[in-house]
């Protein structure tokens, strides 16, 4: 499976993968899964929010099994994040019927749809749709670099946009979900587990910084006549990173656009977009406030009017604490850990019994082409996920 | 002549000029150009780097006194720098015609191609060209953001890009080159004069820093795991900015790029494009290298590896004092200023004796739509231009 799936949406300089919503790569990813879907049998659905099913059993019988995650990628990610979940949820099956055991209950795979936000900047389009966490209209108005909207990019991938919207009905008979995901950190390399199980997910957003300053000559404007945006941007991102490791929080500027972006011109606008995470949403708030005070304070000195916007907010998310200690005990006591990275299993732990699995990452690295999980703590994983699914389903 | 040019390149959104070199806005300019030479009788002639001459008299007889500047523009630019010199040129030349004034030399006004660089990331392309001050090798490596090459760029314009080269008998032909320019600081709205002659230009010089960390996962890389290297550019800039205010010089960051530029991703890379400048090369040289060690201790702290490199360096210009004197004797003793900016000037200036006229500024603004001159102050400028015209060439 891997190798099929390895070369699609590539980057052969930077190694990384380039898998966004509904392009080339994306599709291909699809035909990939459908693929996988065929030679095992199974009955393949795509729902109307453009998430793959493949199932077995009777998807309409209720109470299903659900396992997956998704394809997609950031830009220049790496191979694991996402795929890891869809390839060991195929192989966890293989490992069941292997062993001849018998699901009591429909067993489904999913592949949500643009789970990382690259190409329009909202994560988990798929199941925020799904779940009625992205209203239809909300839905209309995403928008690629290019100025694509959401529904256009899925009609030229051959998807039909009309049908957009929340599927109750479909996530009234899923009974329990878990997604399998690389970890994003190095907990379990630092316990020396392959394979853990997650608690919550930090409350998230991302927050962007408009600072509007005045295009000048670099080179004859006097620094006291300045009001240099870059300025004011530079220091709010070392205040940032100041506020964050005080308070035990993450905060990043990782996203940056300039006007007009010449060598010889001061900035007329510098944006920034800063994503920020806490173990609660007290502390979160309190950090952007921070940031976004030391932003306007140095704003003032430089003749820089600082706007805040808050582009997402996703809320803490604790996931059933009885799937939660059930697959704990299934796994033989394995760590339970926070996360602080979203996912589909966020969004849907709102409508449907959720969890996850996570399996080891040697160095944490995400995002990255440098990001990877040993051959055996793969295996480790596929094999937990068959024992949670022959856990939930069969008995 | 305003009336026409004005509304050339004009984005609507920002209201400033987008000029760039062989686009379609600069085709169009360069049509006014032609069109002005055409209305005055005057005998047009394009060299072989693509700079636009108007001339009066015999272009071969030697001796020329040649005025001009530039159409081009910076991203989102004003309406005064470059074309305030052609517009004035031609004005000047009206203004001697009217009085009845009888050149005993030749007089040309020339538009030179690609002063301000935006598009292919050198200025003053055509003058160094022309004045062998750029191989024909180097243009032929420059590319656009697209890829696109100067030659094919020229070549898409109409132009022949197989005789680009230096232009030494045409250069010999030139006995005084004088360029009119608005002022891009505020001496002038200091000093309450209308016009002024440059002494010199600061030498100045783009180096690009390569700021290389480790693409990772914003929300869930614990900050000692990071090498962020936004941490390191932002640390970067805010050291710019102090070491050249205690140097008197200056120092800019007006351009970044980011790699891969996500919200949710740790950089991999960040790159920003120094602009520094100091009345002296050796005040330069301190304030550049006091940067870069900034830059390379942050970036040791921060796990990011810092590379510069000097992308063009300008040594220090000093007007031809004869021709300086003459033109400030001309004009009553204005106000003798030097500056920090570029100009097609300081690139003839060693090869022809050369001189500048600055007009005021009220705000000191520039490279930006809120770039301005008065009227008044714009006509004195003609006439200033029209006096020296007929000091040089008429007597």
């Amino acid at each position: 499976m891997w190798r099929d799936l390895a070369p699609i949406g590539r980057n052969t300089t930077t190694n990384g993968y380039r898998r966004y919503a509904w392009t080339e790569a994306d599709t291909d990813c699809r035909a990939w899964f459908k693929a996988q879907t065929e030679t095992r049998g199974l009955t393949y659905d795509v729902d109307r929010n453009g998430n793959q099913w493949a199932w077995l059993g009777d998807p309409t019988a209720g109470d299903a099994v659900v396992t997956g995650s998704h394809l997609d990628s950031v830009p220049d990610g790496g191979a694991f994040d996402g795929p890891l979940g869809v390839v060991s949820s195929f192989a966890a099956l293989d490992e069941l019927r292997a062993r001849g055991a018998h699901p009591a209950k429909p067993l489904a795979i999913v592949n949500f749809g643009d789970e990382e936000g690259a190409r329009f900047g909202l994560a988990c389009v798929g199941s925020r749709l799904t779940s009625g966490q992205l209203s239809v209209a909300q839905a209309h108005e995403l928008r690629d670099a290019d100025g694509v909207s959401l529904p256009r990019a899925m009609e030229r991938a051959g998807y039909d946009p009309d049908v957009l919207g929340p599927d109750p009905e479909r996530l009234a008979r899923i009974g329990a979900f878990v997604e399998l995901h690389i970890e994003q950190g190095r907990a379990l390399a630092d316990t020396d587990d392959p394979v853990g199980v997650a608690s919550a997910i930090w409350p998230h957003g991302r927050w962007r910084f408009d600072f509007h300053g005045e295009a000048n000559h670099a080179g004859t404007t006097r620094i006291e006549d300045r009001r240099d945006p870059m300025l004011t941007y530079a220091n709010t991102v070392l205040a940032a990173r100041k506020k964050a490791k005080l308070a035990g929080a993450l905060a990043t500027f990782g996203k940056v656009s300039v006007e007009p972006n010449g060598v010889n011109a001061i900035a007329s606008l510098v944006r920034g977009w800063l994503d920020s995470r806490a173990a609660d949403e007290e502390t979160l708030a309190s950090v952007v406030g921070e940031i976004e005070r030391a932003a306007v304070e140095r704003g003032q000195r430089d003749g820089v009017d600082v706007r805040v916007t808050r582009e997402s907010f996703t809320p803490v998310v604790e996931f059933a604490h009885g799937l939660r200690d059930r697959l704990s005990g299934l796994l033989g006591g394995v760590p339970v850990l926070p996360t602080g990275a979203g996912h589909d299993a966020g969004i849907l732990s709102a409508s449907v019994p959720t969890a996850m699995l996570f399996v080891r990452n040697p160095t944490g690295v995400s995002h990255s082409p440098a990001e990877t999980a040993g051959e055996d703590d793969c295996l480790a994983g596929v094999a937990a996920l068959a024992e949670v699914l022959e856990g939930l389903a069969c008995h």
